[in-house]
């Protein structure tokens, strides 16, 4: 499902925000929600002094703190927009800690692995839990990072438990349209699944690929030679080893039948190629580019 | 080996030069040799008669010609700038006309079957052949597209046969130059090892990735989640089908080899990932971020 954006509870805000995690995507949800004058104050909690000072300095928050139990007592909402490894313990300090009221939210990559953790940690507080994935990377990181149009047309997926409030997911759904996103909503495992397919495959191909190009015997001589197709093709491959070697292993169940069924399909090319099937080739080429072209479009068009 | 500008054939010109497919690659080449003064008299030779008048519109060549014995006879060079699955018809055509001093090279992606081509056709002809590949693709096709600078600051790679004319292969390194290009020069064999590692496979991958994605049940669901990583690694999959048909069969050795390792490579990934080794994910990962981020550095350099 996609929220209307005249749902009833979207022109609700939040008293106080906690940020757990002030970089790129915490610190751009809470000046978002500033600027569309949808949150009445907002702490910080970093575990970089620095971090923290620099983002009161640009206004992104207005309180900082290092100590997320004082900073999460009577919160109305909690947003953990850390690195998903740093999530259990998070989760474990707050338990006995958060009010009845306050909604527990994240925007991990990964969505089972939360709602294992939310189950584990908060399994009196699931329905005001609501796990999210704003579909908004960049490689930039830090407050300095934050930037108030970050989520204008950008997807944000909601996957809240089969206990969640639906008032509150709806809640949650309206700070996140005030922000300028598209809002889906869809169950832990649905995203985890569709994720493997579009981002976390590829991401886990093009660090293959470059590493067996690295490899070999020749590489400086490949390298030498490598174009524009070979930069876009391994841009992701450029990404945080840390980042992903979580991902992978947080979706590691639904990356496995990705990466099984693409092995498939190799098998399937390698046959082709070595019987020289030129008909086999042209059809499977040509189908994929059908496809890519036509997503592409949409793609443009969404902006 | 990389020629060096101060070459003594490097300021000879070209008197006579069929271009036999005036598109992006064959009207760049012109363009760019008559801008520098290299060049005589360039006679067009294409398929398509509207593209050979838009040629001569846009002085591209000075003459358009439909018949390639006519245009070849005397002629000083003949450059095949046509898919490489026309080549050896226009070979065939050629071997009887072809004057004894006449260069023959070609731009295809592929190498091997080029050597093999010219050893049946022109056998007698072989040291003045200079099998060539510029790496200035793009998704232009026709005379419209050629452009004066593409050449600037690109590789191209000479694959003389051992019975190519050392004179003949620096004369031709010479007008590449003059081009604005860097050339590099490598047995066919070497360039088809290359291409296919650095080229030729990731197009495939990204064929196979796209069009594994487009036969789920939920593709559409898939594609509506696709974002930037997933524009970027696919963008090769909007390639030609046909072409990259041709060049998947006349690079299919070196491919299939290249489809071996990384089948191989994943299948290391696939237990890695099962064991939920986080070491050796991480250690994969890193040391191809940070080979792909270096060899961006590089390529940002050479602009």
């Amino acid at each position: 499902m996609i929220f209307s954006r005249k749902g009833s509870g979207l022109q609700q805000g939040i008293g106080t925000l906690v940020v757990v995690g002030v970089g790129l995507i915490g610190g751009s949800f809470s000046l978002a929600l500033k600027r569309a004058g949808r949150v009445g104050h907002v702490i910080g909690v970093d575990r970089s002094r620095e971090n923290l000072q620099r983002a009161l300095e640009l206004g992104v928050i207005d309180v900082a703190c290092d100590d997320l139990a004082q900073a999460a007592r009577g919160a109305d909402m909690v947003l953990l927009a850390t690195p998903v490894g740093q999530m259990a313990t998070q989760l474990a300090t707050l338990a006995p800690v958060l009010a009845a009221t306050t909604i527990v939210s994240d925007v991990g990559s990964t969505k089972c692995d939360v709602v294992a953790m939310l189950r584990r940690h908060l399994p009196g507080h699931l329905a005001r839990c609501v796990p999210a994935h704003p579909i908004a990377g960049s490689e930039l990181t830090g407050a300095a990072a934050a930037q108030y149009g970050l989520y204008d047309g950008r997807n944000v997926v909601l996957a809240p438990l089969p206990e969640t409030d639906a008032a509150v997911c709806e809640r949650v759904a309206g700070l996140w349209q005030a922000c300028g996103a598209r809002v889906h909503c869809m169950g832990a495992h649905e995203h985890d699944a569709v994720f493997a397919a579009v981002s976390h495959l590829p991401h886990l191909l093009a660090f293959s690929y470059v590493g067996m190009v690295a490899r070999r015997a020749d590489a400086a001589r490949c390298f030498d030679f490598a174009a524009t197709g070979f930069r876009d093709f391994t841009r992701i491959a450029g990404s945080s080893a840390e980042m992903w070697r979580d991902i992978a292993l947080a979706n590691r169940e639904a990356l496995l039948a990705e990466l099984a069924d693409y092995r498939a399909a190799l098998d399937s090319l390698s046959v082709q190629l070595e019987a020289g099937d030129g008909d086999a080739l042209l059809d499977a080429f040509d189908t994929a580019r059908a496809a890519r072209n036509a997503w592409h479009q949409r793609f443009m068009r969404q902006g």
